[in-house]
């Protein structure tokens, strides 16, 4: 069964048999062809449950393009699988069965080793108001002094700058052979001033400006064999704890940059509400993200699997995390613990029923980490790129001809 | 401490404190410079003795090309080490210290949950004159009818085609939850013909196309997500079991193709040979591979640490592997094994005494194929990328300007 020609990829007999035999189980009539509508039914029994949302789409927008008056006859049943096949190691039922031990199992552990030496990367922006608690946040969030404020030598004098500025601190923590270089990016001035008009701009630079970096080192000639990752993977944006609703520079910052970053809202200094000013906080916050298209991390359109919907969803409910931060310590029932220590009482930092610092460091760095780079890689940097490399060639076409800029930069190196 | 002002990353305070002393310990004399020879032994000292080869080698450069007379000042010193710093998390003694579990060890478990997810992806093609076992070994090596001949409907009457065709068959195997589409070629034909002049000739071209094919995804405006990748990560070149010593195809086959793809020699169907046989063969091998400069993998130049070394200086010893392949199992001591049954003995292929079957498919499968596929995708086809982009350079610099002929290409999509 020849399938792609020019690339010269064969399938096995026994995957050509096994189409075959299921197209014509869904063929009851014998008519020779099936409804394209019903084509993803033929695959999933062949190619079982675990299709992504992004595969089955593929495999029907193949269908209706192949589709003839909406049916479909073998051979393009088995031209659409070839592509699918090619793309995919879900192959279900059309997988080759193995007389023993090989040792493909090894493959978790050699990938394992790989990444462990290499190390890992991962780079947070914190924005928001001053005072609203951004460096303790962070420096809680991994048990170490990682804010810009407490690593730099003036901590004692803050002053607020007149406009925005980006900075950036690299720390490496490790945690049982795990090494992570982390960058943590502060927005000192970020609505601080009289009038805050783009007060967001120099946030949005920075993070475009990381992008353009990447892009320029992953197409020079002679590029790094690891490109050192300085895009921004998640934005933390703190919300005052107002009580009210969001502020219209909140609207203004989220909506400028969800394409652009990882959004993740939280409510700063939650311990200033009560339990029913933070649930009607939330539900007011949740209706004005809707209401301005706003969207937040992690987002629903990207989901591969139910399984991680059903995470997500979970997530989404929550959102915007409600939180305290706390570097001090102090003894509860014969534990210490992270808190604030009140005349009335010690709010804990990491008891679930006092806030949701847990589950937001959950999200950020015990299940959603990689995730967060990933999706930066995936989506973020790519439509970033997507749109230069557009915008690149619509410049150029302007004289009636195609240049590429990039190759006359690099020339010029 | 700010390092990279374009950049606006600070290394936090202790970092800068440390870094100093340790200039300061190496300064005896207290003239306020080391030599720049020097540095690497106050690099290792702060960062620990787990730099990798390539990071040394950035550290002595970037050292020498600062250096006045051989001579770095404290701040030369600390130029040099925020570079480093800046592409590695090898910081040593320079880490952030954790007041308690965060949770980045997880990073592991989130990364092994999104491979296996994808699932992986290794292609090996097989290179050698008909009769050699090819098709044996390498569904030997898989526990399954993997080859293209098993897998094709013409089972029955082999024809040996005029020249070298090249073709690929692919499959989906499954162990342990780890999935692997595997993509075997085969190239019938090779060194078959009366006259083999430019035999390997349509190899090269395959392997080209598919880095070529790779190098067009990935430079599209629109790619994909996860760019299949077709490239060959494994060459296994089968030598003839003649017990004389490389033939002059062998030598020019691997010395046209050694820069373009890993090449793993193997002495086919070793059984044919006596243990002294085997131990002369081998070492004239070895012989004619070094006097000809031919670069087999593991290659030593690419290691980056001394344990890698160690483990792949093994292996080197031992290549090229005198395999014997079979699909016959026979009873043998109360097991079962895989064997080829003569009248005077059982050659058992797993079995370490008779033949290095065994080793090959432990490194191949077991803990070398990531690493075939990472130095397929990091060296081989960066090499091709580099010659591509500069031969295009050159190509459009003829008329005295530069147009990339990607993106005229690109344009007429």
């Amino acid at each position: 069964m020849e399938v792609q020609d020019n690339n010269r990829v064969f399938f096995p007999t026994h995957v050509e048999e096994v189409l075959r035999e299921s197209f014509l189980e869904e063929d009851t009539q014998g008519r020779g062809y099936v409804e394209s509508k019903n084509i993803v039914n033929v695959v999933r029994k062949v190619l079982g449950i675990f299709l992504t949302h992004t595969e089955k789409a593929k495999v029907l927008g193949k269908a209706e393009y192949l589709a003839v008056k909406g049916l479909l006859s073998v051979e393009d049943f088995i031209t659409i699988m070839a592509d699918t096949l090619a793309e995919t190691t879900h192959w279900g039922n059309l997988k080759t069965e193995v007389a023993g031990y090989v040792g493909i199992d090894t493959l978790q552990e050699q990938i394992r080793k790989k990444v462990l030496k290499r190390g890992f990367e991962f780079n947070i922006m914190v924005v928001g108001r001053s005072g609203l608690g951004k460096s303790t946040l962070i420096n809680t969030l991994f048990k170490a002094n990682v804010s810009l404020r407490s690593c730099s030598k003036s901590e004692e004098k803050v002053e607020i700058p007149k406009t925005t500025h980006v900075k950036s601190v690299s720390h490496v923590i490790e945690e049982k052979g795990v090494r992570l270089r982390l960058t943590v990016t502060d927005t000192p001035g970020f609505g601080d001033q009289i009038n805050n008009d783009n007060c967001w701009l120099p946030v949005l630079d920075y993070i475009n400006e990381q992008y353009e970096n990447y892009l320029s080192e992953e197409q020079s000639v002679t590029r790094k064999k690891h490109i050192p990752d300085t895009r921004i993977h998640c934005c933390l944006y703190f919300i005052s704890p107002t009580g009210h609703s969001l502020s219209p520079l909140d609207i203004e910052f989220m909506r400028r940059l969800d394409r652009c970053v990882n959004i993740v809202p939280v409510i700063a200094k939650a311990d200033t509400l009560t339990i029913e000013e933070r649930v009607g906080f939330k539900q007011r916050i949740k209706q004005d993200l809707a209401n301005n298209g706003i969207r937040t991390y992690p987002m629903k359109e990207l989901e591969e699997d139910p399984e991680e919907t059903v995470t997500n969803n979970k997530i989404r409910e929550l959102l915007p995390f409600a939180v305290v931060g706390s570097n001090q310590q102090y003894p509860n029932n014969g534990r210490t613990v992270y808190g604030r220590k009140t005349q009335w009482g010690l709010v804990e930092v990491e008891n679930r029923s006092h806030c949701e610092f847990s589950d937001l460091r959950d999200m950020l760095i015990r299940t959603h980490m990689q995730d967060l780079v990933e999706v930066t890689r995936s989506v973020h940097y790519e439509n970033f790129r997507q749109d230069r490399l557009a915008s690149r060639r619509g410049r150029t076409q302007f004289n009636g001809q195609v240049i590429d800029m990039d190759s006359m930069n690099e020339s010029s190196l």
